[in-house]
């Protein structure tokens, strides 16, 4: 079955394979790229998209000595699977298996970690200019998607690229689409490159260049100018990338092993940057994935033969919020929504069939959407910008320079806020309840459950001012049922359960958490109020004032960092009033959160039940 | 002397100005432009830059309806003037006065508050996107530099804008340097077109092209068609932005008035996203400001005959940075220093000339530059990053994701933290300590006096991970002479003066003002101690023990908002030992801080000596 891929043992062998081999090669990993990701779900669509590519660059380059940079990393897999991580693909995102993402402790082929989308061609420049300043020689390749180029660092980069000549290979690989549909002007340029009838003579054209050659290999580098002349004449007339000082070479079939190993082989002695255009299928080979490579892009364990996902999956916050943004939207027609290139991960699918003209994909630029929403705020629309909490970092400065400055009524759809497991470190959303509380106009409100979310979006889109609402990934947990708070009072918290004089205040999801620690508890003998603190900014001071006049413990509860983020917001707020009152802050601690499932998380960081109750009982 | 700007009442009056007079017009707003800064101080050399072009924008569209928005907002001195605003220059950036930069709640002609740079694309298409979903009719038009243009948000939303082809005016104010030299492909591709010789002729071609035009006005959108393609065809045959799908129009003179109101008025009728391209000089008119506008760009007040800057600078901050790592690179070739546009600002100037070739000038680029330290990190370079506190904000994702993640040995030098004064909301640099210290990994010190600012980076440079030290604007107290630290332990604070049982923590430049408190208390037989909080993370957990054992009173002084910040770092900490300490965080509210002057801003939140001092006694 996997004949070439149970042979395999190191990169120096793929350089030894006829064309032939390469290909049967390909067909293998693909096979088992879907064997593995089917079982332990992953990122399918790219991986299957990128295998020529990535087996090309390991005939082409040495990575013993040349450095390679994925863009986002989530393709990565197949540069795992070639450099000695294959056995460990049943452990993929699993709790202490192998990361979905490129990790420098993970390889010393991962050059770079990544997650977080257009920061490969700034870590690859930062790289070449230590080579030169340093005196080395090697190649450094970045390999960057058509989607990742929408994000405004990848334009600083090649712009600083561009002007400062340093040698690096850009390959853009073209897939046709970022996580959903592609936009922008790059977008409609690139398609302009792509449909140019000229790319359909490029194969033979290239092949009849290369031919001329006497010698590939050194010493070749004036001959090359003269076939680069060459390969450019056949190529598109207007050149964006040429305009800006990157040299360009393209597009070429990214399936296709044996030209995509001449052309990198021809960059390779190119002074300068060079940018390689390469075009891609996503998913491809794997059919369902090819037809619906949305679907495949992040997917969780699937049947091979059928494509269908395996397990239930109940409603969750982002189909709450796409279902409560459509009927408000339909009561309100100043109400437009935003997404940064996350259609379907926030739930805007509806909205957006159902409202084309009130919805905007703006590409991965986080930085424009917001500042994009001030504008529209200020014109008198009620924008509201779905996005997840790791990727809204992104937009920190414009939050407050643009929004929160100007007290605009913006409100953040702030999704997979807390863990959110298999993807780890760069996607955890556990520091948004610290950046945002810190940002002066800013409201925070946080649902208790998938129902409380939406009268909390109808409460937020009449207000006025910044609203940032924010919940998990997921959904309710079952064995929880709670009903939700209709009507919002600016910084009022809700009294849950109330007895003894400890009070367990937590926030969003947390609260689920909070009543089943408190059910638990009372099973000991031991009566805890429970609070649900609707609002994480401004807090219920009055709520506090009370529970601190009656002398109650207090002990927040939160799936933020605790530095900077609700619990301290309430301890801030209760020393102020230097009463003594006993305060706890459980949250998560000062240092990033590996990947796994949720569960086993929250459990090691003594954020589950049992965790929970310990921290309650030492306090006693 | 004003003749016609003593007269002038509003903007209707300008469509009425002949020619003749709108020349002299512009004469009479420099000379007054020059007369007022040279007073108050303020930016003059861009605001010198465009003036004819902002007469020329009120020649042609009526901003009662239409929308003008100004990039960066530092060159919106001339709109001031046109809008109501001149006899107010007197107390141009001044507590209470006339802020430097346009804002909503001054005047209905602001449509938009900006200070950072590149955000004006984006806020325009929001605006022109309200416009056309609400069905009303006006022209948005943003006014951007060339430098600003190298900023990734404002590439996020040309991309935006191609692609959606929304209706707005986009001039390029292309004045060939950002604050301090230009820098990228963006800009050596307008180079090339200003150089292009067909420039030259553009003027007389332009003429010709609209005399053919049979009525100025409406209606003529079919013959717009066939003279746009007229102009074009006297352009750069090579056209990034058309590329992006946005027609281009230039570049034109922008200090002829007649000829920018031409092509403005041509670009009002065309259909979709136009970019006018005008070339304008920094400082023009003004010999000593054309000469040198670096140092006419943001300017103290001077002496407008000589154009000399009045009144003596001391060594500040930014200066001993300069030289320490001066120093430090003469002895580790390692060292690399980065700055995005800034590096007259933050004293980088003597190591650029030094070691040309270990200095990157980015651009106005805060997420590359932080992400291409972290490639140069990974490969072995020790990158120091020097940029503004409130630029900082721009790369808060880049700072966790690709340095604070990877646990990456690069610096951070942040100047300007803490209030910077007349710049006002835009520019304060309150927020870092709070931003900072929520990141895993983060290091962060804060140098008492400039003197021990060297020392630090000698620690700093031999440390493994990343740190940022933080000082502010400006220097020391001349009341205050302190000895700094010369030898650092990691998280440990330096007790400076101790007796009594209130212990006042401060941390940076605040430190000089608690040793003025402890004098001034002791003056009233008062005594506290005084702790230079070397390290605002990781705290010193060993000292703060002993004082809470000692049952010491704790206040903590910081120029960081209290919430999440130094205060609230310590805070936490000792609330976690349970021993009913009292702490007491002084800082900033949880409010933005206006413009003025710096001891007014200080004392008017109570962090003055005599403002600490009545807290202090509050505590008794």
């Amino acid at each position: 079955m996997y004949t070439l891929l149970n042979e395999y043992k190191d990169p120096g062998q793929i350089k030894k394979m006829s064309l032939k081999q390469l290909n049967e090669f390909s067909n293998e990993i693909r096979e088992f790229l879907v064997e593995k990701v089917s079982k332990t779900g992953g990122h399918l669509a790219s991986n299957l998209g990128v295998v020529e590519l990535t087996i090309s660059l390991y005939n082409v380059f040495d990575f013993e000595k040349d450095k390679l940079i994925w863009d986002v990393g989530h393709q990565a897999y197949v540069h795992k699977i070639l450099t000695g991580r294959k056995d460990k693909f049943d452990t993929l995102r699993q709790y202490g298996g192998l990361s979905g993402f490129p990790k420098r402790n993970e390889s010393r082929y991962d050059m770079f970690d990544t997650g977080h989308s257009s920061t490969s061609l700034s870590a690859a420049l930062g790289m070449a200019k230590a080579r030169d300043l340093k005196g080395e020689k090697n190649d450094v390749v970045a390999v960057i998607g058509d989607g990742a180029l929408t994000g405004g660092m990848a334009f600083e980069a090649l712009n600083d690229i561009g002007y400062s000549k340093t040698k690096m290979i850009i390959i853009l690989n073209d897939n046709q689409m970022s996580i959903s549909k592609n936009v922008g002007g790059m977008s409609t340029y690139l398609s302009k490159v792509r449909l140019d009838p000229n790319y359909n003579k490029l194969k033979e054209e290239v092949d009849n260049a290369i031919s001329k050659i006497p010698n590939i290999g050194k010493g070749m580098t004036a001959s090359i100018k003269k076939i680069k002349n060459g390969i450019k004449q056949i190529m598109v007339p207007s050149m964006l990338f040429e305009d800006m000082g990157i040299k360009y070479l393209g597009p070429i079939d990214g399936h296709n092993i044996k030209d995509v190993s001449k052309v990198l082989q021809l960059a390779k002695d190119i002074k300068g940057p060079v940018i390689i255009h390469v075009i891609t299928k996503k998913g491809k080979g794997y059919e369902f994935a090819e037809k619906n490579p949305g679907k495949f892009h992040g997917i969780g364990p699937f049947n091979c033969d059928s494509g269908e996902i395996s397990g239930k999956s109940g409603k969750g916050y982002s189909s709450a919020f796409g279902d409560t943004i459509v009927k408000l939207a339909e009561e309100d027609d100043r109400i437009v929504a935003i997404t940064a290139a996350m259609k379907d991960g926030t739930g805007l699918t509806k909205f957006a069939e159902r409202f084309p003209k009130r919805f905007f994909d703006v590409g991965i630029a986080e930085q424009h959407a917001v500042t994009m929403a001030a504008g529209m705020s200020c014109a008198g629309l009620k924008p509201i910008f779905a996005v997840y909490s790791t990727f809204l970092q992104r937009a920190y400065d414009q939050v407050i320079h643009d929004i929160c400055i100007q007290n605009l009524h913006v409100i953040f759809a702030i999704d997979r806020a807390g863990i959110v497991g298999n993807d780890g470190e760069t996607h955890q959303g556990i520091f948004d309840l610290s950046y945002l509380s810190q940002m002066p106009n800013m409201t925070i409100m946080c649902p208790k459950c998938t129902e409380e979310l939406q009268y909390m979006f109808k409460w937020a889109v009449n207000f006025n001012g910044p609203v940032a609402i924010r919940y998990p990934r997921g959904g309710d947990n079952d064995k929880v049922l709670l009903s939700p708070i209709k009507n919002y009072k600016l910084g009022k918290w809700e009294v849950l359960l109330k007895s003894g004089n400890i009070a367990l205040i937590a926030t969003g999801k947390m609260v689920q958490t909070a009543v089943l620690v408190r059910e638990k508890l009372k099973d000991s003998g031991i009566n805890i109020s429970v609070i649900n603190a609707v609002f994480v900014k401004p807090i219920d001071a009055d709520l506090l004032k009370t529970l601190v006049e009656k002398d109650y413990t207090i002990i927040t509860l939160e799936d933020n960092v605790t530095h900077g983020g609700f619990g301290s917001m309430v301890l801030e707020f209760v020393n102020s009033l230097h009463k003594n009152t006993k305060v706890y802050n459980l949250g998560f601690k000062d240092e990033f959160v590996t990947h796994g499932n949720v569960n086993i998380l929250y459990k090691l960081y003594g954020l589950d039940v049992d965790g929970i109750i310990k921290s309650i009982l030492n306090t006693l």
